[in-house]
């Protein structure tokens, strides 16, 4: 079975070497970056900032009074810089031995459909010119070309210094001023890194609200983290230009409040992203899309029989996870096999601190389906070891079935929330209850504890909550 | 309903406010410390110390790669004792404010049985002498009375400088070098932090193997760093006896290597604790106990009708978790509720770094009780949010069953290991399989795909590992 996978992205990766393990023989045509858009200008690079960003926020504030005395310390950007480029090379080299490992061929270059058995690609020079012209046949092909940051159609978008996500992971040093359009997760995790790095940070979100892929009650911790430390947050806000001027870049904006324009050295635009697929010839093939996305069916399928769509590109859930569980279930359904991957399960992280997670539905998600839930939100500053990490600022939400106790949401703010989350995920997944998660011994002192004391919140009777 | 609870550890005072919060008139008798081992001696002011502990080996090893130049710091000793004894103390006053919030009723003194309807409460003076002697009548009564440490019968053992964890954990300075008898959890979690605070520190174990309570393979990375980090550890040795020399205390020992002395200004001893039943008069009411514990059924009942018996003291898990949810399980079962908890999810975790983490059998028990087991060994450095961490030092080990794919235990190394059990304790609840890990979505980039990824290796197809 000849498959060819366009685009070398957690979806597009992760495919090869599970249908390479399945006894495809697999070409995966990667323009750029193999790794995609998550090993190299996304989830990993952003999270080594924020680890470092982490850190400078202990020795910021938790050193002193947890018995170290630092003299003094310097955040050095260009260190980091230097560090993020090394995990990012050694997890890019780790795929390629990976595809070596499991015989996936490499081609570099740009892939489009010539029709449903043949993909076109071109390769080219520094310069721009076509280095290398090649046409691969496949049997079933996987487009996994991910996605990119939507620019916002307004005046200014293109000048200098207003900067999309990828840049703003590789500045050469750190502005004095960063205005965030877009109070998103992207949006956020940046907030924290300039932030701790000295920089003043201006975050504007159109939406009521910032992270609003999370359950509402969830960002609110952060929200105020943010407010303590200068991090300004204006919502409900539209931005209409951006001009230069001698200060700097001014974001003009409006809002209920009446029009403002704030002004910043960098403009960092993370408003979201949109499928890359616009290269891929895809009328060739006739290849159904709806919204600038590619159709696919719950096999990850596209209408064309033996033609794939996994991750960003697909319109679905824009998360690295999400695609390479696609990218498993396209695999698996290619070579014949039933996958059985949970798409209920999918968890939302945001890495800032307190760190966010979520699983299943939100209470609005729940309550627009219909079902009668019971809803319970208990604080982080009860549970010992959060007090122990000196990381207070937190809370858990359950939304479970009013009559079942079935729990259809897990969400939290609070240290190691994006670990925590694995227990959401799994309870999600077997369609366990708030019994059941009270039946389960949590082990003490752990922040883990704080899920099992919410859950007997949900009936009322905490051990560790007032009455 | 009258229930006196005799203890007022994470058993007894647990057990107190869910017996109130069912209706019970609940009297609780402390003699010491409200909150008992666990709050005051115990769990958390352990985890105080080595959460700084953390955060030393984080400055000492990895801010500079992670782009914190630090010019300087100190590790003092005193601030983190006062750091504890504030963590502690409002701990302890939480547990205060929760008994006057649900009305429970604190006696100080120490509580015996007169019959099985009444307690005899002395309180002492500070001088020893007699202050009080109440008598407190009963329906039920709840011995929660906790353990200490064991002393071995060795020469020596009272010589000034041999201490137990209890005043480990509150040393006026830190010594120059700590010879500790007795390698397991809290052995391994004071050799870490009196490593970190600069003391030459050396483990004598009677095993064959450090934290013997883990599956055998977990503590490998432990053992490496503290090799790495010249923490010295004699396995498979007996000590014989402690002198005093001019030059410290010196512990000899034997092994078949044959007799060998270290010399240490201090000696810890950790080889373990012993319920605290003596002071109890168990006698005037026949309680029955089997090897120096209150034996009990399921319910946590003894013997007799009214009397049940709760953590430590009962000869069970030793573990502050076990011990509130026995206290749980009695006062639910005196208060005529049918109690749940399954004691097959008891998390054992260690608080060392890596951290270590285990649920469930190990795999030398699920042999001994006839399994055909299916077991696999994933190695954390292949986790890309370890590698961002800096903490690649680690394992994850499932044991499934080879037929069925339930998972019969997890047992883990490394960062977050102590919070990531809770997956494995909902899915040793849940009798969940090796395939639900495997369809449950695991975000990325988290240490909790280790989890996802180790599933997948049990059937041999990990995408992360080389073939």
């Amino acid at each position: 079975m000849r498959i060819v996978i366009i685009g070398g992205g957690p979806g597009g990766y992760v495919a090869a070497i599970r249908a390479a393990q399945l006894g495809a023989e697999v070409t995966l045509i990667e323009d750029k970056y193999l790794g995609g858009t998550c090993l190299n200008i996304g989830c990993i690079p952003t999270k080594v900032l924020l680890y470092t960003t982490d850190l400078i926020d202990v020795l910021e504030n938790d050193a002193k009074e947890m018995g170290i005395i630092v003299s003094g310390y310097e955040a050095d950007w260009s260190k980091l810089q230097k560090r993020k480029k090394k995990i990012v090379k050694k997890l890019v080299s780790g795929v390629s031995g990976l595809f070596e490992n499991n015989n996936v061929t490499t081609v570099t270059g740009k892939g489009s459909f010539l029709n449903d058995h043949q993909i076109l690609v071109k390769s080219k020079n520094g310069d721009g010119s076509l280095a290398k012209e090649s046409i691969i046949d496949f049997d079933f092909a996987i487009i996994a070309t991910g996605s990119k940051p939507i620019m916002i159609p307004i005046p200014g978008i293109d000048l200098p210094g207003v900067i999309t996500s990828e840049e703003a992971l590789s500045l050469d040093s750190v502005p004095e001023s960063l205005c965030i359009i877009g109070g998103g997760v992207i949006g956020c995790e940046f907030a924290s890194v300039y932030h701790a790095f000295g920089c003043k940070v201006t975050i504007i979100e159109m939406l009521p609200d910032i992270v609003a892929v999370m359950d509402h009650d969830i960002a609110k911790p952060l929200k105020d983290k943010f407010a303590k430390e200068g991090i300004e947050i204006f919502t409900s806000t539209k931005v209409g230009s951006i001009q230069k001027t001698n200060e700097g870049l001014s974001v003009k904006t409006s809002s209920t409040d009446g029009e403002k324009s704030f002004l910043s050295e960098k403009v960092l635009v993370s408003v979201g992203r949109k499928p890359v697929i616009d290269a891929l010839s895809l009328t060739k093939v006739a290849i159904e899309t709806e919204a600038g996305a590619i159709k696919v069916n719950k096999n990850m399928r596209t209408n064309i029989e033996n033609i794939y769509a996994v991750g960003d590109c697909n319109g679905g859930v824009m998360l690295a996870h999400v695609a390479s569980s696609e990218g498993i279930v396209a695999a698996e359904s290619i070579m014949g096999k039933k996958s059985n991957i949970d798409f209920r399960t999918i968890p939302y992280c945001v890495y800032t601190k307190p760190e966010m997670a979520g699983v299943g539905m939100t209470e609005a998600q729940a309550k627009a389906k219909g079902y009668d839930v019971k809803t319970v939100i208990t604080p982080m500053y009860i549970n010992s070891k959060a007090m122990i990490m000196g990381e207070t600022t937190g809370i858990i939400k359950y939304i479970a079935d009013a009559t079942t106790g079935e729990i259809l949401g897990l969400h939290m703010a609070g240290p190691r929330a994006t670990d925590l989350i694995v227990e959401g995920a799994l309870a999600i997944r077997l369609e366990a209850t708030i019994d059941e998660i009270i039946s389960t011994i949590h082990a003490h002192p752990t922040v883990g504890e704080a899920l099992l004391e919410a859950a007997h919140a949900v009936h009322g009777d905490a051990i560790h909550l007032m009455k």
